[in-house]
């Protein structure tokens, strides 16, 4: 099965898959089908693919006649995509099942499912480890079988293979490692119905994150049972592709209203709970005098309504690249639910690699839990690696570009460190702001550097935070000149105010600042290497902002107006792959590529035999062959990982190849 | 004008007016309808009022005629309720009028709008003060003439007075005051749209808290010009009962999309924004294939089907009693609207006072910022208020009620202060948490000491909150023993353990607990008096909670289930108007009420001629002559702010009355 990526966000990808019955885009909703009870219409709320169970087909004669004669696409009266479940949730229940792995596979292909499901054991969460491990082999056993028959037999059904593991995290993730060999389609993450009905949403995050970061990149992963709208933000910015909803009517024979915002009860509820078509036709009253049936039939179609909307809601907030604020602002309807997000801070370092290098939207503080952002890491180390001069002057923040809005009288400075004369030459400036701690002033256009905006009022977190960072990176300094707003700010202890304070102030340089932008871009000692020689810069006459970089007349570089990175031109991507050693900011395609690159076509993953683990999605980099010669450049669509683990699609959107 | 409150949270208010076409509930919103202009068939979205300009009906010749022969009703074909505008918007912008205020009340009154407004001088933001004052002169005197012309001409229209004063808090707060004394009926609050449209939030916070603290709380306030549903939420808990909409067309005219996320411009639109019926109907290529006119009008549908979602989230929010949640929330999408809610923790004091004592909802801790919520300040007072033992235990937190869930051995304690032999008897026993510091065992069931959740994995604001707190409070105690869970927690550098940390433990003692709650719930020293001679509990069977309380055989107060605050009875009134001197818990009732009061029935606001300032809504409360007799008791519906100035409606639902 092809599934290609089209965009990302945080771990969050829109893509899209084909089974026989057509396109299904993710992140997506399954609507649980209940074979033969269904009282409705699944087809009017956009729903391109639904899940239905196997083996309550196959139990009931009558369904299994019409399903083997008909197929199941006609018994459930749904022409698009169907997934069926295997009957695992119903052996959990109620124990042994009168069918083995085998049998419930060549029933699914009989009955033209498009995704079937192998016979997979759900350990429940809080199991015993002996328990855990001993399910597990059984359910890869299973999942190893029905993919043996599934090929021997020639089968067009698509397979799902199930991770299971309870919460022991090193058993997801061997589960998910042993999976993966199989070479499946799709990959649930079974058996969590329990932690989400238990408001367990951290021990979900464990979970979910131990099992994504294990499977592959190249598969969709569906998060099972997961039917609450108010959690898909959050799954989907794990890496979770598809939820499947029987909430949706289990919720409404219930009298209860799925929402972004948690349930409502009937019984409670004096407003109808959204915009969608139901709530501004009926009103609680309504609902209360109808009969029970014609009312679970309107609730179940406000719950598909409400959480349709929410996955429409996701897919643009990974297209504006917000998701991780979607999900900020989701996590707040319930403290379990904040507390998951606080969890998934811990997974900070995982999560980078897979955030993109640059987005459409700035980077909004929603409160200290931003602190722990991927893209904050992401330039604290960068900050940590960058060359050093012999003193650092920090600066309040500014109306940003901070670089652009500086007073000629900067004002008063402390003095920490040695304290010597000023030298502006041997002086780093950066600007102290929550959450990125410390801005370079040469580069700070670059994202998220200006692109990001906090509260005023700020919060101790934050405080903190920058103020600890800052107490680490001054050690990288002789003499630190420290501005008044900052040490008030900061509350940092500092007695002294450096006696040549009037001297000190910043001018922007453009030859330091395209140098530091690519030092910061590509690495130490890059922008020395691009621009030497003769530089003209050139600027745009209307926003005054860098354009185009020229080194001995030869065009070297562009700067993306939006973002301040460099996009390279032929002769830039030359002096880039001579400066800096292989495998950096490289892609290796096979022999098979060569020429296709040359002429400057786009890199498909399949070509890539090996790639700089340091590429994340939206960096420009060199696409090179086995041999290191430069073959042509471009800008990534994916990261690393997922470069290599993809066979199918696009990786690199090529800007031009070296014939 | 008749306006009565049904519900109450935060500063917000459901409640409901009457003009003579209808009623209006609130918090509501006004569709600006442009006479002549409008697209909209607006009465199918549960419209209850709109708004629109007398001054362009005014200058348009044919609009004129039609409206004084017609009514403006006919004009703009709507049959409920209709304010007009005065044209003071038109006079902001292009300056001078050809009208005089006396001549647009009288054309307001001649085409029949429901509720009128004077002309006053809209003063922009950050404008001078000379200026700033010099208009409200105006605009005072103008609202002055205006009630002056309508009394004398007894007309039938309904009086908007505009609370002016540029950003300047205390003409804001003088404009208010000086207001109120005309009694008009409508106060709308004006000359803010330029703060919301460039996103000056916390001077939005300090416009707002500083005009309604000086207004009547039985008059509907209105925010002129907030028509983005981001800020019902904020300004609805900021005692706003109205919002206008002229944004649903206009950002509608632009291709934007109204959400409470914010807006969408179609042109980045991948997937359609919300739940509404245009939602799930049409594609984002479906609308920018259209021709412009049908477009406008569908995106206009859409922005209102998303306003009136937002309004009944938060009518559904007060009488859930969960808006300041549901603030919280909202306020994550843009880090200026988070500002704005930091800035309004700065009002906490005044906030405190509108806060209904017990709510339906659990208190939810959703981020630093609800450190500042009045729930918390309102327990820290009345923990400085109780009586103190020597000695203070401090607990960990365990499953709530604490007091309920406590191990039989607590485990080991540091000691603090004096050094002294363990006396249980002598120690007060109180667990540290966030976002509530200390909470006492013997009280810990009491609302939202019990009912409140927050994240596990803590922020260091909510830690420096509580330690904070914690290290002050120790001071009004001998010896202090720190549970090690508790030290560790909070960091705090403690490190001789109580040798007879063995011997401290806590047992519920329901004679302690019933008089502590009573101290807590009607101030120090009521619990002895009110339980003392031959005490008698009776407990619920089923969950073992104390539900009666008897004296000497006679029923002396009902705890209720849900918050464990007491409900008197008889005995118990008689026993607390006897131990609490006047005027404390005392709502004072004229004689014209006193009999009926005496037959059990309720007390309206119009009857009371004093009140305990420190009475909230939800509180039980004694009723007295004004010889201090005591009539009844009774829940408190209102604070006292509300139930002094409110002269019609409920204000406190009598529960017995004394013959």
């Amino acid at each position: 099965m092809k599934f290609t990526i089209k965009n990302k966000d945080s771990r969050g990808r829109i893509g899209v898959f084909e089974t026989k019955h057509g396109l299904v885009r993710t992140p997506n909703l399954m609507p649980v089908i209940h074979p033969g009870k269904q009282t409705i219409d699944i087809n009017k709320f956009g729903v391109d693919i639904v899940i239905t169970n196997a083996y309550i087909v196959y139990k009931d004669e009558k369904l299994r006649n019409e399903a083997l004669n008909y197929g199941i696409h006609k018994l459930i009266n749904f022409d698009k995509s169907v997934m069926t479940d295997s009957g695992s949730y119903q052996l959990s229940v109620y124990g042994d099942l009168e069918i083995s792995n085998q049998e419930i596979i060549e029933f699914q292909e009989a009955i033209k499912t498009d995704i079937g499901t192998s016979l997979d054991i759900p350990t429940a969460p809080y199991s015993t480890r002996a328990k855990a491990e001993k399910d597990l082999e059984i359910t890869f056993n299973r999942a190893k079988e029905a993919k043996k028959i599934r090929d021997s037999k020639k089968m067009e059904i698509l397979l799902n293979s199930v991770v299971q593991g309870s919460t022991f995290s090193d058993l997801r993730a061997k589960s998910a490692k042993d999976l993966s060999t199989l070479n499946c389609d799709i990959y649930p993450i079974g058996a969590v119905v329990p932690l989400m009905e238990s408001y367990s949403y951290t021990d979900l995050v464990d979970v979910v994150m131990n099992s994504i970061s294990n499977l592959p990149d190249s598969k969709p992963r569906h998060l099972m049972g997961a039917g609450h709208p108010m959690l898909f933000a959050l799954a989907a910015a794990m890496g979770c592709d598809l939820f499947d909803s029987a909430a949706y009517i289990l919720y409404a024979e219930n009298d209860r209203f799925l929402t972004v915002r948690g349930s409502y009860k009937l019984e409670d509820l004096h407003e109808m709970p959204c915009s969608c078509e139901i709530c501004d036709k009926y009103t609680p009253d309504d609902l209360r005098g109808m009969d029970k049936k014609e009312r679970t039939k309107i609730i179940a179609e406000h719950n598909l309504y409400a959480s349709f909307a929410e996955i429409r809601v996701i897919r643009q907030a990974i297209m504006d690249g917000n998701l991780t604020e979607l999900v900020e602002e989701r996590s707040r309807v319930h403290p379990t639910l904040l507390n998951a997000y606080r969890r998934l801070g811990d997974y900070s370092n995982s999560l980078e690699v897979y955030e993109p290098r640059v987005k459409k939207s700035a980077f909004f503080y929603t409160g200290s839990e931003s602190l722990k952002r991927p893209e904050v890491r992401r330039h604290l180390i960068k900050l940590d690696e960058l060359d050093k001069k012999r003193d650092l002057a920090i600066l309040p923040p500014y109306k940003k570009p901070y670089s652009n809005h500086l007073p000629d009288n900067l004002g008063k400075f402390y003095v920490y460190g040695d304290e010597m004369d000023v030298d502006l030459d041997n002086t780093d400036f950066m600007v102290a702001d929550i959450p990125f701690a410390l801005i370079p002033l040469n580069i700070d256009e670059v994202y998220p550097l200006s692109q990001h905006e906090s509260p005023s009022i700020k919060d101790i977190d934050g405080i903190e935070f920058v103020k600890n960072f800052l107490l680490d990176f001054v050690d990288n300094y002789s003499q630190i000149l420290i501005h008044s707003h900052v040490v008030e700010d900061y509350q940092l202890d500092l007695y002294k105010i450096h006696p040549q304070s009037y001297m000190i102030n910043f001018k922007v340089n453009d030859y330091d600042k395209i140098k530091s932008i690519a030092d910061y871009q590509f690495g130490n000692g890059t922008g020395d290497v691009l621009f030497k020689d003769e530089i003209k810069i050139e600027k745009s006459k209307k926003t005054n902002k860098i354009r185009h970089i020229y080194c001995d007349g030869e065009l070297v570089a562009n700067m993306r107006a939006s973002d301040s990175y460099f996009v390279l031109a032929k002769e830039g991507a030359r002096r880039l792959h001579k400066a800096i050693k292989f495998p950096n900011n490289r892609v290796v395609v096979n022999s098979d590529a060569e020429s296709f690159t040359r002429e400057g076509k786009s890199v498909f993953s399949k070509f890539v035999v090996d790639c700089d683990s340091n590429i994340r999605a939206k960096d420009e980099v060199l696409i090179v062959n086995e041999n290191d010669d430069l073959l042509a450049f471009g800008r990534s669509l994916l990261n690393h990982n997922e470069i290599m683990n993809f066979n199918t699609g696009q990786a690199i959107k090529n800007r031009k190849g070296f014939n």
